[in-house]
Protein backbone atom coordinates (compact mmCIF):
# COMPACT_ATOMS: atom_id res chain seq x y z
CA UNK A 1 0.00 0.00 0.00
CA UNK A 2 2.82 2.70 -0.26
CA UNK A 3 2.50 5.33 -2.68
CA UNK A 4 5.03 6.73 -5.35
CA UNK A 5 8.11 8.08 -4.28
CA UNK A 6 9.69 10.96 -4.88
CA UNK A 7 13.24 11.31 -4.72
CA UNK A 8 13.79 15.26 -5.33
CA UNK A 9 11.84 16.01 -2.05
CA UNK A 10 14.17 14.17 0.27
CA UNK A 11 15.90 17.56 1.55
CA UNK A 12 12.93 17.59 4.33
CA UNK A 13 14.48 14.51 6.10
CA UNK A 14 17.78 16.48 6.48
CA UNK A 15 15.90 19.18 9.29
CA UNK A 16 15.25 17.30 11.17
CA UNK A 17 17.28 17.25 14.67
CA UNK A 18 18.80 13.62 16.44
CA UNK A 19 18.34 11.26 13.31
CA UNK A 20 21.47 9.73 14.05
CA UNK A 21 20.39 8.77 17.26
CA UNK A 22 17.14 6.56 15.65
CA UNK A 23 17.25 4.34 13.13
CA UNK A 24 13.65 4.07 12.89
CA UNK A 25 13.35 7.91 12.36
CA UNK A 26 15.95 7.77 9.09
CA UNK A 27 13.89 5.35 7.74
CA UNK A 28 10.79 6.99 8.51
CA UNK A 29 11.95 10.22 7.21
CA UNK A 30 12.78 8.18 3.31
CA UNK A 31 9.32 7.69 3.67
CA UNK A 32 7.73 10.77 3.96
CA UNK A 33 8.81 11.42 0.52
CA UNK A 34 6.45 8.79 -0.54
CA UNK A 35 3.07 9.75 0.28
CA UNK A 36 0.12 11.71 -1.65
CA UNK A 37 0.89 15.42 -0.10
CA UNK A 38 3.75 16.54 -1.48
CA UNK A 39 2.27 18.69 -4.35
CA UNK A 40 0.93 21.50 -3.85
CA UNK A 41 0.91 24.61 -5.89
CA UNK A 42 2.13 26.55 -2.75
CA UNK A 43 5.32 25.16 -1.39
CA UNK A 44 4.77 26.83 1.34
CA UNK A 45 1.68 24.82 2.52
CA UNK A 46 4.18 21.45 1.55
CA UNK A 47 6.66 22.91 3.78
CA UNK A 48 3.86 23.38 6.36
CA UNK A 49 2.22 19.59 5.89
CA UNK A 50 5.99 18.33 5.97
CA UNK A 51 6.96 19.86 9.41
CA UNK A 52 3.95 18.50 11.66
CA UNK A 53 4.79 15.15 10.08
CA UNK A 54 8.76 15.60 10.81
CA UNK A 55 7.64 17.21 14.63
CA UNK A 56 4.87 13.96 15.09
CA UNK A 57 7.76 11.70 14.09
CA UNK A 58 10.54 13.19 16.04
CA UNK A 59 7.56 13.19 19.46
CA UNK A 60 6.81 9.89 18.26
CA UNK A 61 10.90 8.76 18.11
CA UNK A 62 11.46 10.36 21.93
CA UNK A 63 7.94 8.45 23.24
CA UNK A 64 9.41 5.49 21.83
CA UNK A 65 12.76 5.85 23.67
CA UNK A 66 10.68 6.68 26.89
CA UNK A 67 8.52 3.27 26.43
CA UNK A 68 12.21 1.27 26.14
CA UNK A 69 13.67 3.47 28.84
CA UNK A 70 10.83 3.41 31.78
CA UNK A 71 11.15 -0.73 30.94
CA UNK A 72 14.73 -0.58 31.54
CA UNK A 73 14.56 1.40 34.43
CA UNK A 74 12.35 -0.87 36.25
CA UNK A 75 13.71 -4.08 35.05
CA UNK A 76 17.45 -3.01 36.07
CA UNK A 77 16.27 -0.83 39.52
CA UNK A 78 17.49 2.41 37.35
CA UNK A 79 16.33 5.17 39.47
CA UNK A 80 18.53 7.53 37.65
CA UNK A 81 16.84 6.57 34.19
CA UNK A 82 13.59 6.64 36.02
CA UNK A 83 14.34 10.47 37.02
CA UNK A 84 15.23 10.73 33.02
CA UNK A 85 12.01 9.87 31.85
CA UNK A 86 10.06 11.57 34.06
CA UNK A 87 11.91 14.82 32.97
CA UNK A 88 11.41 13.88 29.58
CA UNK A 89 7.65 13.87 30.01
CA UNK A 90 7.44 16.89 30.14
CA UNK A 91 9.10 18.20 26.64
CA UNK A 92 6.78 15.77 25.36
CA UNK A 93 3.78 17.55 26.63
CA UNK A 94 4.99 20.63 25.55
CA UNK A 95 5.46 18.72 21.60
CA UNK A 96 1.71 17.77 21.84
CA UNK A 97 1.00 21.49 22.71
CA UNK A 98 2.83 22.91 19.74
CA UNK A 99 2.01 20.45 17.36
CA UNK A 100 -1.32 20.31 18.40
CA UNK A 101 -1.36 24.72 17.70
CA UNK A 102 0.29 23.87 14.03
CA UNK A 103 -2.29 21.19 13.01
CA UNK A 104 -4.91 24.12 14.08
CA UNK A 105 -2.97 26.97 12.04
CA UNK A 106 -2.61 24.77 9.15
CA UNK A 107 -6.72 24.34 8.78
CA UNK A 108 -7.21 27.74 10.02
CA UNK A 109 -4.78 29.30 7.28
CA UNK A 110 -4.70 26.60 4.87
CA UNK A 111 -8.29 25.36 4.67
CA UNK A 112 -7.02 21.94 3.16
CA UNK A 113 -9.43 19.43 1.63
CA UNK A 114 -9.86 16.06 1.11
CA UNK A 115 -6.88 13.82 2.27
CA UNK A 116 -4.79 17.06 3.64
CA UNK A 117 -7.39 17.59 5.42
CA UNK A 118 -7.25 14.09 7.18
CA UNK A 119 -3.89 13.64 7.51
CA UNK A 120 -3.61 17.31 9.67
CA UNK A 121 -6.80 16.20 11.56
CA UNK A 122 -5.02 12.26 12.02
CA UNK A 123 -1.61 14.28 13.05
CA UNK A 124 -3.68 16.34 15.33
CA UNK A 125 -5.16 13.01 16.99
CA UNK A 126 -2.20 11.17 17.13
CA UNK A 127 -0.04 13.35 19.13
CA UNK A 128 -2.88 13.45 22.00
CA UNK A 129 -2.45 9.23 21.68
CA UNK A 130 1.49 10.28 21.68
CA UNK A 131 1.59 12.15 24.82
CA UNK A 132 -0.50 9.53 26.33
CA UNK A 133 2.16 6.73 25.66
CA UNK A 134 4.21 9.42 27.15
CA UNK A 135 2.44 9.43 30.33
CA UNK A 136 2.36 5.83 31.27
CA UNK A 137 5.83 6.08 30.29
CA UNK A 138 6.33 8.28 33.36
CA UNK A 139 4.02 6.57 35.25
CA UNK A 140 6.40 3.28 35.00
CA UNK A 141 9.15 5.36 35.65
CA UNK A 142 7.51 6.41 39.02
CA UNK A 143 6.77 3.06 39.77
CA UNK A 144 10.92 2.12 39.18
CA UNK A 145 11.82 4.52 41.28
CA UNK A 146 9.80 3.60 44.12
CA UNK A 147 10.71 -0.23 43.86
CA UNK A 148 14.48 1.24 44.26
CA UNK A 149 13.57 3.08 47.42
CA UNK A 150 11.57 -0.42 48.74
CA UNK A 151 14.93 -2.28 47.56
CA UNK A 152 11.92 -4.36 46.09
CA UNK A 153 13.03 -6.89 43.36
CA UNK A 154 10.45 -6.69 40.60
CA UNK A 155 7.96 -9.09 40.24
CA UNK A 156 7.39 -10.94 36.70
CA UNK A 157 10.52 -9.01 35.24
CA UNK A 158 10.76 -11.74 32.09
CA UNK A 159 7.40 -10.77 31.01
CA UNK A 160 7.60 -7.00 31.89
CA UNK A 161 10.49 -7.06 29.45
CA UNK A 162 8.60 -8.92 26.72
CA UNK A 163 5.50 -7.10 27.03
CA UNK A 164 7.50 -4.05 26.76
CA UNK A 165 9.34 -5.08 23.70
CA UNK A 166 6.34 -6.00 22.11
CA UNK A 167 4.71 -2.53 23.19
CA UNK A 168 8.10 -0.35 22.51
CA UNK A 169 7.96 -2.43 18.42
CA UNK A 170 4.19 -1.53 17.93
CA UNK A 171 4.50 2.61 18.53
CA UNK A 172 7.73 2.05 16.17
CA UNK A 173 5.41 0.57 13.57
CA UNK A 174 2.33 2.76 14.63
CA UNK A 175 4.89 5.50 13.56
CA UNK A 176 6.19 3.74 10.61
CA UNK A 177 2.71 3.19 9.23
CA UNK A 178 1.69 6.98 9.77
CA UNK A 179 4.82 8.26 7.86
CA UNK A 180 4.37 5.51 4.90
CA UNK A 181 0.54 6.30 4.94
CA UNK A 182 0.96 2.12 4.65
CA UNK A 183 -2.92 0.75 5.79
CA UNK A 184 -1.24 -2.87 6.06
CA UNK A 185 1.64 -2.06 8.91
CA UNK A 186 -1.64 -0.34 10.58
CA UNK A 187 -3.22 -3.63 10.51
CA UNK A 188 -0.38 -5.53 12.12
CA UNK A 189 -0.59 -3.58 15.07
CA UNK A 190 -3.79 -3.35 15.40
CA UNK A 191 -3.69 -7.08 15.89
CA UNK A 192 -0.58 -7.08 17.76
CA UNK A 193 -2.82 -4.72 20.08
CA UNK A 194 -5.29 -8.28 20.84
CA UNK A 195 -2.04 -10.40 20.99
CA UNK A 196 0.15 -8.27 23.65
CA UNK A 197 -4.02 -7.88 25.73
CA UNK A 198 -3.60 -11.71 25.13
CA UNK A 199 -0.31 -11.86 26.88
CA UNK A 200 -1.20 -9.70 29.42
CA UNK A 201 -4.28 -11.47 30.90
CA UNK A 202 -2.44 -14.87 31.40
CA UNK A 203 0.77 -13.15 32.92
CA UNK A 204 -1.83 -11.09 34.92
CA UNK A 205 -3.35 -14.69 35.73
CA UNK A 206 -0.23 -16.95 36.43
CA UNK A 207 1.11 -13.85 38.81
CA UNK A 208 -2.69 -13.68 40.93
CA UNK B 1 -16.94 31.82 33.10
CA UNK B 2 -20.54 31.25 32.00
CA UNK B 3 -21.74 33.13 28.75
CA UNK B 4 -24.58 34.96 27.94
CA UNK B 5 -28.07 32.43 27.67
CA UNK B 6 -30.29 33.09 24.64
CA UNK B 7 -33.40 31.61 25.36
CA UNK B 8 -35.08 31.16 21.76
CA UNK B 9 -32.53 28.91 21.25
CA UNK B 10 -34.16 25.86 23.61
CA UNK B 11 -35.87 23.74 21.28
CA UNK B 12 -32.43 22.30 19.75
CA UNK B 13 -32.64 20.52 23.06
CA UNK B 14 -35.97 18.69 22.25
CA UNK B 15 -34.69 16.76 19.33
CA UNK B 16 -32.12 14.71 21.69
CA UNK B 17 -33.29 10.66 22.33
CA UNK B 18 -33.50 9.53 25.75
CA UNK B 19 -33.74 13.02 27.56
CA UNK B 20 -35.74 11.91 30.38
CA UNK B 21 -33.46 9.32 31.18
CA UNK B 22 -30.71 11.40 31.90
CA UNK B 23 -31.06 14.51 34.45
CA UNK B 24 -27.40 15.44 33.39
CA UNK B 25 -28.34 15.68 29.88
CA UNK B 26 -31.09 18.07 30.19
CA UNK B 27 -29.27 20.44 32.14
CA UNK B 28 -26.41 19.97 29.62
CA UNK B 29 -28.98 20.52 26.51
CA UNK B 30 -30.13 24.05 28.25
CA UNK B 31 -26.65 25.18 28.56
CA UNK B 32 -25.96 24.15 24.54
CA UNK B 33 -28.35 27.53 24.14
CA UNK B 34 -25.76 29.40 26.47
CA UNK B 35 -22.57 29.51 24.16
CA UNK B 36 -20.72 31.80 21.96
CA UNK B 37 -21.43 29.53 18.68
CA UNK B 38 -25.15 29.99 18.70
CA UNK B 39 -24.87 33.14 16.29
CA UNK B 40 -23.83 32.56 12.59
CA UNK B 41 -25.13 34.13 9.60
CA UNK B 42 -25.93 30.55 8.02
CA UNK B 43 -28.34 29.32 10.31
CA UNK B 44 -27.55 25.72 8.20
CA UNK B 45 -23.88 26.44 9.65
CA UNK B 46 -25.20 26.91 12.97
CA UNK B 47 -27.73 23.85 12.98
CA UNK B 48 -24.45 21.29 12.24
CA UNK B 49 -22.37 22.93 15.31
CA UNK B 50 -25.12 22.31 17.83
CA UNK B 51 -26.04 18.83 16.09
CA UNK B 52 -22.60 17.87 16.83
CA UNK B 53 -22.06 19.07 20.37
CA UNK B 54 -25.77 17.57 20.64
CA UNK B 55 -24.17 14.18 19.57
CA UNK B 56 -21.57 14.58 21.37
CA UNK B 57 -23.69 15.15 24.35
CA UNK B 58 -25.42 12.43 23.49
CA UNK B 59 -22.87 9.91 23.45
CA UNK B 60 -21.33 11.22 26.65
CA UNK B 61 -24.64 10.76 28.25
CA UNK B 62 -24.13 6.80 26.93
CA UNK B 63 -20.78 6.50 28.31
CA UNK B 64 -21.55 7.88 31.86
CA UNK B 65 -24.50 5.37 31.89
CA UNK B 66 -21.60 2.47 30.63
CA UNK B 67 -19.03 3.14 33.15
CA UNK B 68 -22.11 3.44 36.47
CA UNK B 69 -23.28 0.08 35.08
CA UNK B 70 -20.02 -1.75 34.54
CA UNK B 71 -19.44 -0.93 38.65
CA UNK B 72 -22.82 -1.82 39.29
CA UNK B 73 -21.88 -5.11 37.86
CA UNK B 74 -18.63 -6.29 38.85
CA UNK B 75 -20.08 -5.09 42.52
CA UNK B 76 -23.59 -6.58 42.94
CA UNK B 77 -22.35 -9.72 40.42
CA UNK B 78 -24.39 -9.05 38.09
CA UNK B 79 -23.11 -10.92 34.34
CA UNK B 80 -26.69 -9.99 32.99
CA UNK B 81 -25.74 -6.41 33.46
CA UNK B 82 -22.08 -6.48 32.31
CA UNK B 83 -23.36 -8.44 28.76
CA UNK B 84 -25.47 -5.67 28.04
CA UNK B 85 -22.09 -3.27 28.67
CA UNK B 86 -20.55 -5.07 26.48
CA UNK B 87 -23.34 -4.87 23.61
CA UNK B 88 -23.70 -0.90 24.41
CA UNK B 89 -19.91 -0.45 23.50
CA UNK B 90 -20.74 -1.50 19.89
CA UNK B 91 -22.67 1.47 19.84
CA UNK B 92 -20.80 3.97 21.46
CA UNK B 93 -17.57 2.91 18.77
CA UNK B 94 -20.01 4.02 15.66
CA UNK B 95 -20.53 7.34 17.56
CA UNK B 96 -17.34 8.05 17.44
CA UNK B 97 -17.09 7.26 14.19
CA UNK B 98 -20.36 9.26 13.24
CA UNK B 99 -19.01 12.47 14.88
CA UNK B 100 -15.74 12.36 14.09
CA UNK B 101 -17.08 12.21 10.28
CA UNK B 102 -19.48 15.24 10.99
CA UNK B 103 -16.70 17.01 12.46
CA UNK B 104 -14.39 16.42 9.13
CA UNK B 105 -17.51 17.19 6.93
CA UNK B 106 -17.77 21.05 8.34
CA UNK B 107 -14.63 21.62 8.58
CA UNK B 108 -14.27 20.51 4.97
CA UNK B 109 -17.26 22.42 3.85
CA UNK B 110 -17.72 25.11 6.02
CA UNK B 111 -14.12 26.07 6.58
CA UNK B 112 -14.92 27.44 10.02
CA UNK B 113 -12.25 29.84 11.79
CA UNK B 114 -10.83 30.63 14.99
CA UNK B 115 -13.54 29.54 18.14
CA UNK B 116 -15.48 27.31 15.79
CA UNK B 117 -12.89 25.79 14.12
CA UNK B 118 -11.59 25.29 17.88
CA UNK B 119 -14.74 23.65 18.89
CA UNK B 120 -15.01 20.83 15.98
CA UNK B 121 -11.42 20.23 16.31
CA UNK B 122 -12.05 19.79 20.38
CA UNK B 123 -15.30 17.38 19.85
CA UNK B 124 -13.10 15.62 17.54
CA UNK B 125 -10.61 14.77 20.18
CA UNK B 126 -13.23 14.39 22.86
CA UNK B 127 -15.12 11.74 21.47
CA UNK B 128 -11.70 9.64 21.26
CA UNK B 129 -11.20 9.84 25.03
CA UNK B 130 -15.63 9.06 25.42
CA UNK B 131 -14.98 5.81 23.30
CA UNK B 132 -11.98 4.86 25.36
CA UNK B 133 -13.55 5.25 28.76
CA UNK B 134 -16.54 3.28 26.60
CA UNK B 135 -13.62 0.51 25.57
CA UNK B 136 -12.80 0.55 29.90
CA UNK B 137 -15.78 0.14 30.63
CA UNK B 138 -16.53 -3.13 28.77
CA UNK B 139 -13.05 -4.14 30.20
CA UNK B 140 -14.55 -3.39 33.09
CA UNK B 141 -18.05 -5.66 32.07
CA UNK B 142 -15.48 -8.71 30.93
CA UNK B 143 -14.04 -8.90 34.47
CA UNK B 144 -17.71 -8.91 35.97
CA UNK B 145 -18.17 -11.33 33.73
CA UNK B 146 -15.30 -13.49 34.58
CA UNK B 147 -15.95 -13.01 38.29
CA UNK B 148 -19.42 -14.20 37.57
CA UNK B 149 -18.43 -17.52 36.25
CA UNK B 150 -15.34 -17.83 38.83
CA UNK B 151 -18.10 -17.35 41.65
CA UNK B 152 -15.63 -15.06 43.05
CA UNK B 153 -16.28 -11.99 45.17
CA UNK B 154 -14.32 -9.45 44.17
CA UNK B 155 -11.84 -7.86 46.55
CA UNK B 156 -11.84 -4.02 47.12
CA UNK B 157 -15.87 -3.58 47.26
CA UNK B 158 -16.21 -0.51 48.81
CA UNK B 159 -13.22 1.03 47.40
CA UNK B 160 -13.83 0.09 43.69
CA UNK B 161 -17.46 1.35 44.46
CA UNK B 162 -16.43 4.70 45.83
CA UNK B 163 -13.42 5.59 43.00
CA UNK B 164 -16.00 4.10 40.49
CA UNK B 165 -18.28 6.92 41.88
CA UNK B 166 -16.11 9.51 41.45
CA UNK B 167 -15.09 8.81 37.97
CA UNK B 168 -18.40 8.38 36.66
CA UNK B 169 -19.38 12.07 38.41
CA UNK B 170 -16.21 13.03 36.80
CA UNK B 171 -17.51 11.45 33.16
CA UNK B 172 -20.29 13.75 33.93
CA UNK B 173 -18.71 16.84 35.15
CA UNK B 174 -16.54 16.64 31.99
CA UNK B 175 -19.41 17.07 29.73
CA UNK B 176 -20.70 19.65 31.71
CA UNK B 177 -17.67 21.67 31.17
CA UNK B 178 -17.86 21.15 27.19
CA UNK B 179 -21.66 21.67 27.22
CA UNK B 180 -21.07 25.49 28.97
CA UNK B 181 -18.01 25.83 27.93
CA UNK B 182 -17.15 26.52 31.61
CA UNK B 183 -13.10 26.18 32.72
CA UNK B 184 -13.89 26.73 36.15
CA UNK B 185 -15.47 23.19 36.06
CA UNK B 186 -13.28 22.19 33.63
CA UNK B 187 -10.07 22.55 36.15
CA UNK B 188 -12.11 21.22 38.85
CA UNK B 189 -12.57 17.57 37.02
CA UNK B 190 -8.58 17.69 36.18
CA UNK B 191 -7.93 18.35 40.08
CA UNK B 192 -10.25 15.67 40.78
CA UNK B 193 -8.48 13.74 38.18
CA UNK B 194 -5.08 13.88 40.57
CA UNK B 195 -7.29 12.99 43.84
CA UNK B 196 -8.67 9.91 42.21
CA UNK B 197 -5.13 8.51 41.19
CA UNK B 198 -3.66 9.59 45.24
CA UNK B 199 -7.22 6.92 45.83
CA UNK B 200 -6.20 4.49 43.90
CA UNK B 201 -2.17 4.38 44.98
CA UNK B 202 -3.30 3.79 48.22
CA UNK B 203 -6.07 1.42 47.39
CA UNK B 204 -3.54 -0.69 45.63
CA UNK B 205 -1.20 -0.32 48.51
CA UNK B 206 -3.33 -1.37 51.19
CA UNK B 207 -4.46 -4.82 48.75
CA UNK B 208 -0.56 -5.50 48.27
Amino acid sequence: MLLARDPDEQKVGRALPDKKDNEFLEGAIMDLTTDAHSHHISQQFNDELEHVKNHLLEMGGLVERQVGDAIKAIIEADSELAVTVRANDKRINQMEIDIDEECTRIIARRQPAASDLRLVIAASKAVADLERIGDESAKIARLAMKLCEEGEAPRGYVEIRHIGDRVRRMTQQALTAFARLDVDTALEVAQEDKDVDLEYESVMREMV
